[in-house]
């Protein structure tokens, strides 16, 4: 963790009037620290717009584990790209659907093509990416 | 306009460094300017997640303009919300399709209601919209 | 427009309902208009996500027009972007606030740093980009 | 799971060619089965949408370990919160910081505010919801 450093902001009284309201209902204690997340919340936008952004953040999936033979392939899926992910949680949510949560980290473009062939899969009800933090940016 | 006020935002210097480069490659002048965009920018989500929020914004439709009774059936949608409508402008994009803008203010319920009514409505390709600022926080 | 094909699509009972419901909620009246509107949508979806995929859209700003020179700063703006610029809408939100609504038609990147230039300039409260074609997925 | 049933929809051949091409790169070897994504995701964003709305998914936090009693506070939240809480999975990023993604069920107002009290927690620099499926879409 780098030093830190204190700047100044100008801002007019009612805007700031408005976000201080918005951090407090959120339950900040420090306006810095809000200030810092909606610059690394910005950061990270960034770097998921750029193919080649190195990023960091989790694939949720939720199938059916009814599905024929839909397990032995996901295992495969993932270990063909094994580089790209970190770890897994799995869920069973009811009878029928499994939820997994997969960390991931590497290339923009190589998480979004893995999200896809997750999704793309028969059987995977659901596939939602969360791109939480940019290696650059942590 | 209400008056400025300076305040102090204590930021480590390596996350700083990376917030003035992202700003000045989007070609701000001024650090400031930049972070009340942020903080604006996270008020419109706040607002238009809640349904009672105060919201001005657009609305952008494409469509077949070939489509039998289509004009007439918009027309008489936007004449039925007229109070959510400010302006509309319409671009002819090609031989066959039409693109209208269409400025709103309302609730972030009313606005969404009347955006979902225009993009079910056969021959309306494309509806998306675009919520830009909160009434609150102009 | 090309003519109509019928395809078969095999779907559980159980889905089908809550489609149908949903659809019917937000009022569309045909089943397949509803099913080519997720088509497009998807489709958008991933022309915006390759930085040379041709798009069509609206950037929304609004901004105060008492900031000194800003009205000349925008319309050079736009002027050095002319031929992304398709029309622009300006509608005079009170008495501090105006909001311009500017129809874009070219490539995924040009119309995002076109986005970002504008966001940029001091003055400017809110920048809202709306992606809602593609044009190849008109 | 309820019975399959097989539906018409009708769609211009161009669309549903760019639909194929699309699907096709995503790794789908069936179309029904990228309708019935569709459909899905679809749903999804309906239910986040509603703040009653029943949802599951998957909250993605980034934070600094070196934060005096952060890893304390995080607990605290999360037992406070444990009846929305499925499971968690923990990943050591680098020397300082850690990545949790927190497996969630519940209303989309409550999965929403309990995400916001996590990112408001100092020392916490990224979080993202991903709400996957609504609880009635499964």
């Amino acid at each position: 963790m780098s030093e830190l450093r204190r700047i100044g902001v100008a801002i007019a009284t009612d805007l700031l009037d408005k976000f201080d309201a918005l951090i407090d209902k959120r339950g900040y204690t420090n306006r810095s620290e809000a200030f810092r997340d909606l610059i690394r919340a910005e950061l990270v936008r960034e770097s998921s717009r750029r193919p080649a952004g190195h990023v960091v953040g989790s694939l949720t999936v939720v199938y059916d584990h009814h599905v024929r033979l839909l397990e032995e392939k996901l295992t495969e899926l993932q270990h063909n790209q094994h580089h790209l992910i970190l770890s897994v949680l799995h869920v069973h949510l009811d009878h029928d659907n499994c939820m997994e949560l997969i960390a991931l980290r590497g290339t923009s473009a190589h998480v979004q093509r893995f999200a896809d062939s997750l999704a793309a899969t028969k059987g995977v009800k659901h596939a939602q990416l969360a791109i939480t933090a940019s290696g650059d940016s942590l």
